[in-house]
């Protein structure tokens, strides 16, 4: 099939481009030594997830039971589920997962250490429950060294589980370099403070699980580190390039649309908003508009309906025609996908595959 | 099954309160003789478009011909694309869709109405065409009256079409009263004019289609008004709400959703994100949160990762359990729902029926 024969909005995922990406890391984490352990939000296709594993992963993260029951049945047999489960009915199925798949679970809490414990215990399966410390981004975390080894010595002693390691997540680290100086610098001093209480107390740490793709390429800065957990880096968005953590043409997502209207002067109107986009803002710098306009920079996709894209031309010498197709890089580009049930890999007018997004509407 | 039986996050709609909606606009729009072809982006749900055509109303709208085609499997017998055709592979779908059921389109350019006249012409099928005209909102619409009638014009003669009428969206009259009336004002200065000037044409004007929401119980203020096109009167949400156009107690879907984490102090973390309740903000006052915490009126989401939704507690005296369930009014009701696979119709803690939401992800 040829690209020309999908109808619009369609979303396409250039190969070589992504290719290129995910050899970037599996070369970069394999010469350092740093595990990889994608996160599969990003994308939530299985194929995707196979091509990280055969790529050298050691596994995937996922923040959903039901997610990580997609990915299991796809053959992926490690999964860490990034994410506190608090409900017995999410652990149990994580324990009914383990049968096959190695499960771990980062959490905060006793209640949510007692609960996963529980059901994996009741099944007669074991789990590795990781401390999540925050290291600044205010979200989750215990927020002390005493109590991570607090938390890790209480997991210790339940059965059903073992302690796993110290899990954070540098969520607040998508700043210019010299912004991440001193946030690089609290990371660790958190992170070997709390390694050094837990091992103080007598605790191995088999894992210290950290990363994300802004962070990636530096992680043999962060201390202790052992593994990373970043999603974007096989694809990319506007976001990450607008940090300057990548370049449009490491980009390899990109939506297909079509001018519906120019009727209004000054703009032109897409058939994709915030349903096919996201409504995920521009995180840096003014905050505006929603995606690059590959052919046309001097185009701003300012505004969003719901199956409205508006477009200002004001800037612009280029002319637009009803029917022709733009093709944008979005804001972020794990919403964008989780939009959209299919999406379709290229190279170059040649679509050479359809994915479903097996894992999207998996919310619990 | 009962209401904690469910997991979480969960779309929940309260049918006695959607009831009441649905019968606010039907007792309305009956008085006042304006026709109802309710907008089904809001819900995407057959169930629920079947049983606002129960209540009289003439038939829908949507966006996009695979929601048509989804609306049309249910049975609905009238369906409007108000949106602007220029593919000949969606007008083909609408073509078939012809044999069962009656379909308009709404468009503002020539090649929008020879494209989707070829493909019902070419299928031995007639549609319906109305010319959009921008009444202010500024995305699609002809700008002048004259315009209008040229299309209007040029659409009589196409083979497979018949002139329909005027349609309008007032997308941007979701302000406070006082600025609705000189926006008032303008839409039927230029509504009135187009009419003028193509019945002045010779062609009869069998439908002018407006509304919105907002609008909607201001019907009769709108010049030559014979249907309106309301989404979110069913179940209304927070932005309605700022707005002043809906109370709390109008709307009848909530999220539900569980306590993760508490680690953090003056934080309470929830088990929905950007991925359960969309990015979209608020848009009046000071766009900030996410939804309302109808358990604590002095908590604030603020913020939304893709799986966690953050809440300051800073200025409540509620003490927040992790594992305990809250429900949330969301920003923007249509897309909340767009971002889950199902929901949940509930009487008090009785989940009565469980509804998928068939059109979802049908952006095509």
């Amino acid at each position: 099939m040829l690209l020309h024969e999908l109808e619009t909005p369609a979303v396409l995922i250039d190969l070589d481009v992504m290719e290129r990406n995910l050899g970037r890391m599996a070369e970069y984490t394999a010469r350092t030594g740093v595990a990889l352990r994608p996160h599969i939000k990003t994308h939530k296709i299985p194929a995707l997830a196979q091509r990280q594993i055969a790529l050298g992963a050691i596994g995937i993260a996922a923040a959903k039971p039901t997610e990580a029951e997609v990915m299991s049945e796809a053959g992926i047999r490690d999964i860490m589920l990034a994410y506190p489960i608090v409900a017995a009915a999410k652990a149990d199925r994580l324990a009914r997962l383990a049968e096959h798949t190695r499960i771990s679970v980062s959490l905060d809490s006793h209640e949510a250490a007692d609960c996963v414990a529980r059901s994996f215990h009741a099944a007669g399966r074991n789990v590795d429950l990781l401390v999540e410390i925050d290291v600044g981004f205010a979200r989750c975390g215990v927020q002390s060294a005493a109590a991570a080894a607090e938390l890790a010595l209480h997991i210790a002693k339940l059965p059903g589980a073992t302690f796993g390691g110290i899990m954070f997540y540098p969520g607040h680290m998508m700043v210019p370099p010299a912004e991440q100086e001193p946030l690089l610098r609290e990371v660790n001093t958190r992170v070997e403070a709390a390694y050094t209480a837990i091992t103080a107390s007598g605790l191995p740490i088999a894992r210290v699980s950290g990363g994300s793709t802004p962070m990636a390429y530096r992680s043999q800065e962060f201390s202790h580190l052992t593994e990373i957990r970043p999603g974007m880096y096989p694809l990319n968005d506007r976001n990450l390039v607008a940090g300057g953590f990548a370049t449009l043409e490491d980009c390899a997502l990109t939506v297909m649309t079509t001018v519906v209207s120019t009727a209004v002067p000054q703009r032109v109107i897409l058939d994709g908003g915030s349903k096919t986009f996201s409504s995920d803002r521009l995180l840096t710098g003014d905050h505006i508009g929603h995606g690059v306009v590959l052919a046309d920079r001097d185009a701003t996709l300012y505004g969003l309906s719901e199956e409205h894209g508006h477009i200002d031309i004001s800037r612009s010498s280029r002319s637009y025609t009803i029917g022709e197709r733009l093709r944008i890089v979005p804001n972020h580009v794990c919403a964008t996908i989780n939009m959209h049930d299919r999406v379709y890999g290229i190279r170059g007018d040649v679509v050479e595959c359809v994915w479903d997004v097996a894992a999207r509407g998996h919310v619990q």
